[in-house]
């Protein structure tokens, strides 16, 4: 079931590229509109992770500060935060849970514009959005979220394409083929996992665009395959963590070519040379001469797509040499409902 | 000189709450001027994790929602995020960083006020601000960041209280004596530490306020003990994490009497039945039935200060029990640059 989820997303990306163009004009006419200036998403768990993505691509593209809501604020604390120039966006794969009903209520009894990105688009927080972004990628049964999650970024990079029509959109039809070629090269990516086959704790290093993607394969990683996986950007790294790392410590890592490559391939090479970390890299450039999974190159801001699914058929390996079944992770629920 | 820096704890926060009212009153004139409808701050590693108690407490106490900044858009990207509606606040110790400058800098150049706490009103990033609000809590020459990092959570908390004089701002003149309570248990909290000397990694859990204990405690855990902590919120948990969890696995929390204080309760008694992990709990309440450090009780919103002293206490305890030296973490400055 995992397995065929993570085969459907060439499919799912190429669907959402074709049908989803109106709903990404709304929810970007309303992102753009005069009077807004910033945005709140609220989310949880792998949704969250698409949220830190939103963080920089609406930053990027489209110069909105966006801000993870804090949604026990409104839940437990009873406050009803200002959101006064504010766009508020709910992210979830099934729309069900309370808390995030909570944030984006708050927004509409503010008079504030409502986006809702899910697969689920007659679900209780969906019946609350000015516009919904749906995903259309079919129901997704594994607790471990992999096809909700790229329909997620790319829904979220569709939106912020539509400032910018040409050149962004024809850059997103890229994609779709770059993950077919990852998927393709399953076999080498497991290769790569065998040797972290008895890991218990790893580091998951990430920056910029892919911030977001350090947090998602550590959430992977802890789902599927047990281990404790801790995200960090590379920049937060040398203020602490560093000094965690002794020799072999597992470190798994993206850097892709654009704005942070030299500062974060630099980071990557003091964290072997002083550190003698066991170090993978994810990473559209084989020349940096570290151990690295080849993704194909493409826009640097679309790159967590290809590089999460590279992340995912790792996981699933290691989950497999680890003897552990990615399928039914033990104490979680599909769903989880926070108030 | 780490021992001596946290004993200062007391006084320095006693100091600020005397001597620090008028810079908090111009702090809070700005945000809570009628043209401010959100808050940005720019931080990094201590600092983020105060700003982090700055997005509860400006979020509750000032109905103002917090975007913790993306550097990385304005050094790497140079994006220029629209600042409309926002105040822009600097959390830095030292002042120094080119990355949280730049976020500043963008603030001041759109007219935008700008807000600025830090432990060197004579730094680069003080500079800038409209606002500077000095932690007064005399030079900090260990790596491992600890009074000026509660002197910090003190002058946000100094700066919401002015919205509500007369109740908030004696409830700050409980603070020191809590804190120094807790220094006076010292010898208590080290030996609860004796019994997590063998660990590598840890998860430490926290929600709500103690969302910034949560990633300041395993902060100092990592600087300072060299165990891999991963910071979690107990409500994110349920979403994954959980299920990493084998028998005996260490896991620490805080846990304090108010909004969420049930919910947290609840997940950390399945933790310990369900999961049978190693549990130490933070708490204010002994009758939770579970394996605590007993901190005094004070208002919720301010009991991260205590908190992450028993924290402090715990973790340089731990540290001695594992033979590391917590004054000189192998590989870390005192302060990062980070571009």
């Amino acid at each position: 079931m995992l397995l065929s989820e993570m085969a459907e997303q060439p499919a799912v990306l190429a669907g959402l590229i074709e049908h989803g163009g109106a709903d990404a004009v709304s929810a970007s006419g309303l992102l753009c509109a005069p009077d807004i200036h910033h945005v709140v998403i609220a989310a949880r768990g792998t949704s969250d992770n698409a949220a830190r993505y939103a963080k920089y691509v609406w930053g990027s593209k489209l110069g909105l500060p966006v801000t993870l809501a804090a949604p026990s604020l409104h839940t437990s604390h009873g406050t009803q935060p200002d959101h006064s120039g504010a766009a508020v966006v709910g992210i979830s794969q099934s729309g069900q849970s309370p808390d995030l009903i909570a944030v984006v209520e708050s927004g509409r009894r503010q008079g504030r514009p409502t986006i809702v990105i899910t697969n689920q688009p007659e679900s209780p927080l969906a019946s609350l959005a000015d516009v919904v972004v749906s995903l259309r990628a079919g129901p997704e049964r594994s607790v471990a979220a992999t096809k909700t999650y790229t329909a997620t970024l790319m829904a979220i990079a569709l939106i912020a394409a539509q400032s910018d029509r040409m050149a962004a959109i024809s850059a997103l039809g890229t994609v779709p083929d770059a993950v077919a070629e990852v998927l393709d090269a399953a076999s080498r990516i497991g290769a790569a996992a065998e040797a972290f086959g008895p890991v218990r704790d790893c580091v998951v290093l990430g920056r910029g665009y892919h911030y977001a993607t350090s947090f998602e394969w550590a959430l992977k990683l802890q789902e599927m395959a047990y281990v404790l996986a801790h995200p960090f950007s590379t920049a937060d790294f040398a203020h602490g963590p560093f000094a965690v790392l002794e020799r072999d410590f597992p470190v798994l890592a993206v850097a892709v070519r654009g704005a942070l490559f030299d500062g974060t391939v630099e980071m990557l090479h003091r964290i072997r040379n002083e550190r003698r970390a066991h170090l993978l890299v994810v990473t559209d450039d084989a020349s940096i001469g570290l151990p690295s999974i080849e993704i194909p190159s493409i826009d640097e801001w679309l790159s967590p797509i290809p590089a999460i699914v590279a992340a995912q058929v790792f996981t699933e390996a290691l989950a497999r040499v680890r003897g552990v079944d990615p399928e039914q992770p033990r104490g979680l629920r599909k769903i989880t409902k926070t108030t």
